[in-house]
């Protein structure tokens, strides 16, 4: 059996430089490719995973709720944070579901606890039942608690490389791992796009990668890099695409000629 | 230790007998009482649960979610009953969070599993978690997967019920419950207010116990009381309160004088 676990880039789905504004158009495109993927590939297992863009960066840096709660105030952020995530999240999963897509929205607060800012444990029951009910778990960025420090903030990226791993371990499927932005690919230091990454290639590639320009509090292009880069090396391949182009992630999903960055073992 | 399980009745929250209508006047009087609770009795941990009324009532019986699924209508049926139970979620977490209170919203999908419409596994990790973090956990009747027939529905009640069990066994809390809905109580067959029922007494109020007027798909009042009755024999109390009333939520979390009806054990 096939896995692609999808992310949706907060920076696609959402304007990311104007808080809490949505791109529901491009949602809509995006669902309509799923329902396409779906229909092309019945045997096709999906999860769906969406960034928070301009819906939780913006609380997350306010009450800097990466970096745990201790007073009221921030326990509060850390639960307003929850809660801005969930609105996108809602957003999102109508429209997939009137597009037709069986998605259930299910919060990583419930899955993971972290300790220093670091994964610490993690239940994906709730997801492995669903994707066996024959549904789409929609997972997101999202708050977790943290033995140490309270609370802290678990990636959509670093959600989808663990329900990765997760589903490899089982050794029932084939997985592979789209991460749809508002960029083309990783870029080399003149802006042009690499189309492929390999741990060969990866020392040159380094340098070139800073910061995404907008708020993310979450780490930007280099750590999703290393972090795909890590998973790659168990064999499952990643690609970093546009998902402003369209059909882009109908042709990474199905294993057609893409533009983006393929990040691979060898 | 002291946990209150508060249950915000469907048919308080929001009107019942128009779809996808919310009373957020009442949520935000609730919201008021609960926080003053809270000033009162800082020591005192809470759960809030609240139930779908007319957000996830009317779609649950369109698709027929508490019977099952198998066709990919159905499927979709029981991610939309998700979406919409969801959705009144979230408005009654926001007007919780705007009056300063931590609740964070933990979808029941993600903690039971059901087998033929009775719960077969439950993991509430993440509600002791939050409580344990001095959060409030917000959770709401919602579709859960079942085992023998795809999915159905866990309600408010049976799920409140569970979790103050499971509170219960690990000895640490001193645990009440309070359903506040719309209604002043359970009424005998003149319809006046019952204000005790016990195992002795049951018998009697049985025979007027019959179901609410509105659509509710999970069994009415007298299914409620049995399951109050079954927790109170262990030693929790638990009232059945009208919430339309001012104070009378503060009344009987705090212990005080309160108008409704008094499950107990003798």
């Amino acid at each position: 059996m096939e896995l692609a676990l999808i992310k949706l880039g907060g920076s696609l789905i959402t304007d990311k430089d104007k808080p809490y504004t949505a791109r529901p158009e491009v949602m809509q495109r995006l669902a309509r490719e799923i329902n396409y993927i779906r229909n092309q590939n019945p045997n096709l297992k999906l999860i769906i995973g969406n960034g928070a863009g301009s819906f939780g960066h913006q609380s997350a840096k306010k009450y800097n709720t990466i970096e745990g709660f201790i007073s009221p105030y921030e326990k509060l952020g850390f639960c307003l944070v929850h809660q801005d995530v969930l609105d996108l999240n809602l957003l999102l999963a109508k429209i997939l579901l009137q597009t037709g897509l069986p998605v259930v929205s299910l919060p990583p607060l419930t899955m993971a606890i972290a300790k220093n800012k670091k994964l610490l444990e993690s239940n994906f029951s709730s997801v492995e039942n669903s994707l066996a009910a024959d549904l789409i778990p929609l997972v997101f960025g999202d708050v977790v608690l943290d033995k140490a420090i309270g609370g802290t903030i678990l990636s959509t990226d670093t959600l989808l490389a663990e329900l990765a791993k997760y589903f490899l371990f089982q050794n029932k499927y084939k997985i592979i791992l789209i991460n749809a932005g508002d960029y083309p690919g990783v870029r080399d230091r003149n802006g042009k796009v690499i189309s492929l990454i390999t741990k060969s290639n990866y020392s040159e590639v380094e340098a070139a990668l800073g910061l995404s320009h907008s708020v993310d509090v979450t780490g930007g292009m280099k750590k999703k890099v290393e972090e795909f880069l890590a998973i790659s090396s168990l064999g499952i391949d990643c690609w970093i695409i546009d998902g402003n182009i369209s059909d882009n992630l109908v042709q990474a999903v199905l294993g057609k000629p893409t533009s983006g960055t393929l990040i691979r073992e060898f």
